[in-house]
Parts: C-alpha cells; sequence; structure tokens
C-alpha cells in the first residue's frame, strides 16, 4: 500500500462534557476523536485515522489538544479549519492546521504540556460552571494549597498521583510552572506546565491539594504523601469537568511545520 | 375548596440551554417550571403550581428568576432549598426561599428586572460559550454600540424593539441604567435595568446594536429606527444564549416576607 502523501496537524478546542472522552470508542459511545475523524473523512474524501497529543478522559476539555493524520486529500491545509468546523457541532472546534513534515508524530514530538484545573468555591451550586470547574462548598486556605503546590516543582518522582493500575513507565516528571490563579467570584485556575503527565496526575494532586486547603490535609502531610510515592496515601482522583489540556509544546518550536 | 395555607417564594438560578424556556409545557417539551414543580411536589407532599415573575423563552438562561407558589406543606422555609436542590438537575438552582403574605404575587409585585446581555468577540468559534454568549466574528466599534445603547435610557415607547405579534399591552417602559462592560478577552456584559421589558426588548435592542457595532447601521439611523416605533425596521431577534434575567426587583424591598 503507498503511504499517503500529507502529513496534517491541527490544534483543536472542545467542551468534553457531551464526550467520552478523547479516544475513539465504539459506537455508541462517542468520543471527540469518533465526530472529528467523521468530518475530517468528508473533508478529505476518504477515512483518516488520528494520533492525538493527549488522550483526555471523559468530560475534560481542551483548549489545544494536538493531532495528526496523513492523507491523500488535497484540500488546501489554511482552508482546512473552516471546511471542518462546517461539519464538526459546536462544542469541537479545529483552531489552527498546518502540513508537517512525514516524520513529525503530535504525540512522540512533543517535549511539554500546560493542564488548567479550575476551582470554584460556592455557598450554593452554581449551574453555569457544573461542567466547567470542581464547586466547593466551603472556603478554601489558599496559602495552604499554594505551599502544598510549590513542593511539586522540580524533577520528582509522583508515583502517588499516578492513577492506580497504569503502563509501567517511569514515574519521573520534571514540572518547572505551577500556580494558582485568582479569577474573581471565588474562581480559581491552577496553571501547571511540564515535560509529561502520569494518567490522571494533576486531577489526583488537585484532589489532594483541594483537601489541604479545606483543612483535612496538613502541609506537612501534603509533604510526606508525595515523598511516599504510594497512591493509596493521596485522595481520590478529582472531578474530570474541572479539567482542561491548554496547550501542547513541540521542542525548540518546532511543531513539524514545512 | 380551602385555600392553601402558606405563600412560598424562591429565588432561582438556571442554564436554560437544556430547556424549552420557563413555562410549563406538555410532555415530552420540557420546560423548567415542569422540572421545578415536580420535584417541590414531592418536598411538600402535594402537587403545586408556580407563577414567575418573567416567563424566559427557551435558551434564555437565569440568575435571579422569582417565583411563589401555594401549598399546605409544611416543610420549615429555611430547609427548602436544600431539599429541592437534592432532587433538582444540576442546571437549576434554587438559591433563595422565603414565606409570603397571601396577597404577594412574584409576577404583579415585580417593580423593575434587570438583564443582561452577553456577546463574545472571536476570530474562531469558542466551543466553551456556544450556549452562554453570542459570538461575533468581526471587531464591534464599542464607542457607537454605547451612543446607541444610551438613547434607550429613559421612558420611551419601545415598539421598534418588541416582538410583531405581540399582547397589547402599552409599549411604553422606562430604562433607568444601560450599561456595555468589557469584561476580558473579547467578552463583553450589556446589563439593561428598567421597570418592565416588553416580549423579545432585550433580544431586538441587542441585535440591533451589534449591526450598529458592525457598521452597518449608523447612530444616526439607530436613532431614527427607535423613534420610528416599528418593528420592521429593527434587526431579527438576536440569539436566546446571550440572554440572562439578573434580577426582579420588588418595590420598597417590599418581596412580601413576613
Amino acid at each position: 500500500m503507498k503511504a499517503r502523501a500529507r502529513n496534517l496537524v491541527l490544534t483543536v478546542a472542545y467542551d468534553g462534557t457531551n464526550y467520552h472522552g478523547f479516544q475513539r470508542q465504539t459506537p455508541p459511545v462517542v468520543a471527540v476523536q469518533n465526530v472529528l475523524e467523521r468530518a475530517l473523512a468528508k473533508v478529505c474524501g476518504e477515512q483518516v485515522e488520528l494520533a492525538a497529543a493527549g488522550r483526555t478522559d471523559a468530560g475534560v476539555h481542551a483548549y489545544g489538544q494536538v493531532v495528526n493524520f496523513f492523507t491523500d486529500g488535497r484540500i488546501p491545509v489554511e482552508r482546512l479549519p473552516r471546511a471542518v468546523n462546517g461539519l464538526l457541532p459546536p462544542d469541537i472546534v479545529v483552531t489552527k492546521a498546518w502540513e508537517a513534515q512525514r516524520d513529525f508524530s503530535a504525540r512522540h514530538a512533543a517535549t511539554g504540556k500546560a493542564y488548567a484545573y479550575r476551582l470554584e468555591e460556592c455557598t450554593i451550586p452554581n449551574p453555569f460552571t457544573r461542567n466547567y470547574a470542581w464547586q466547593i462548598f466551603r472556603p478554601l486556605d489558599h496559602a495552604a494549597m499554594r505551599a502544598a503546590l510549590s513542593m511539586l516543582v522540580g524533577t520528582h518522582d509522583y508515583s502517588s498521583f499516578r492513577a492506580a493500575g497504569g503502563a509501567p513507565m517511569s514515574p519521573v516528571r520534571t514540572l518547572d510552572e505551577i500556580r494558582l490563579d485568582e479569577e474573581g467570584a471565588g474562581r480559581f485556575s491552577c496553571y501547571l506546565h511540564g515535560n509529561g503527565f502520569l494518567y490522571h496526575m494533576v486531577r489526583n494532586i488537585m484532589s489532594t491539594v483541594v483537601n489541604v486547603g479545606l483543612g483535612r490535609i496538613s502541609v506537612e502531610r501534603f509533604a510526606a504523601i508525595f515523598a511516599a510515592c504510594d497512591r493509596r496515601l493521596a485522595s481520590p482522583t478529582a472531578p474530570a469537568c474541572g479539567l482542561y489540556l491548554l496547550r501542547v509544546d513541540y521542542g525548540n518550536e518546532d511543531d513539524g511545520r514545512m
């Protein structure tokens, strides 16, 4: 079989609320990948298969997911976003497209990722953010949360925050920036940037940090949980709806662009 | 039939995306009122019938809708919000409850209302605000929009912005405050406060003002459209998803509270 001619890369934003994650599922279960591949097939005139930089879970959102696929379709790449968006439901949007060198892989070339996790301190439930933030109904101690988060910066073994039963890869990652930003009206966004993240790592960090904020776990205890490299000591995974894949980095701005 | 003993008032917030407006519909069409009455019936031990201050349309949202209903149910009113919220889907939330004098009507005692209409200037569609703002894909002239909006403050005949075929009530209303607030990242919120609003009035104002912002209607032409008292001259109704019922006022803070 002749290799397909072009390697196309897309950045994609989606509201993950109505999807069973990014990765393709067997119908009637619908993932973002199913919907995106169907729209791309119409535009390219042939079935295509996406590879994604990050496999977001059900309910997780993305501002800057990156995918690539091979095609013989001849549509000019600058016309691709508008053409595909015309076929996509409004909760999935292709924001950029470019043609890459044949050996570029959105997944394997990624050198870093940025996530945000949104929290909202409420006295009563907020119907408008129910799918977009983790609503917390007691006041949080932000100084304690920042103290806990600051311990995570650097190169560490993050086993305590790794999903139980994950793939047997190294649990060592480097996080170079973590911030807890106040956005007003009780809303907070935790920004995390690193060279890679273990499965469920951000959500397990956030659940444990929120328990620090609630005073259920002291900052000292948090340090001990982190150092123990034992998933059983950290808190249960935080809700998916608070998590956003913001951006995927490619080394030296090398996103494969030709 | 003996009159029911208590007149209870609720403030309600809802995400209108999944409902066919506030006012009760025949199943399978579902309105906010259907869902709220079903939950209240369980809590009160009898069927109840709500009267609402504002009948929001399909897709319109509310932060502070006000409703009242009569019941013999004995639940302490301070426990009502939590009890009802436990039975409601997460896109409808009772935010306050109080017991009112028998003659208080959430609808007829209203002396004013505040609405917001949200706009977002985008270069590409934003999947996260698709149900929560009117996305505009060209830059808007905010000074021209503010000039047009400022003409609407005062006591006027708003026939040009009234839904065609509405009920034959007076088209004169008083708007005492209109602001176009910048919220960052291309988002704008137009705040309108007045003693009452005609059907579709905010959405018809906003569609015409956006056309001013796009340069399709001059500020002078807007003045002429307003003065003509002719609905056919203004623009087609703006999308429901941008509209929020923020608050209902009761004269002298008289919300019927006993």
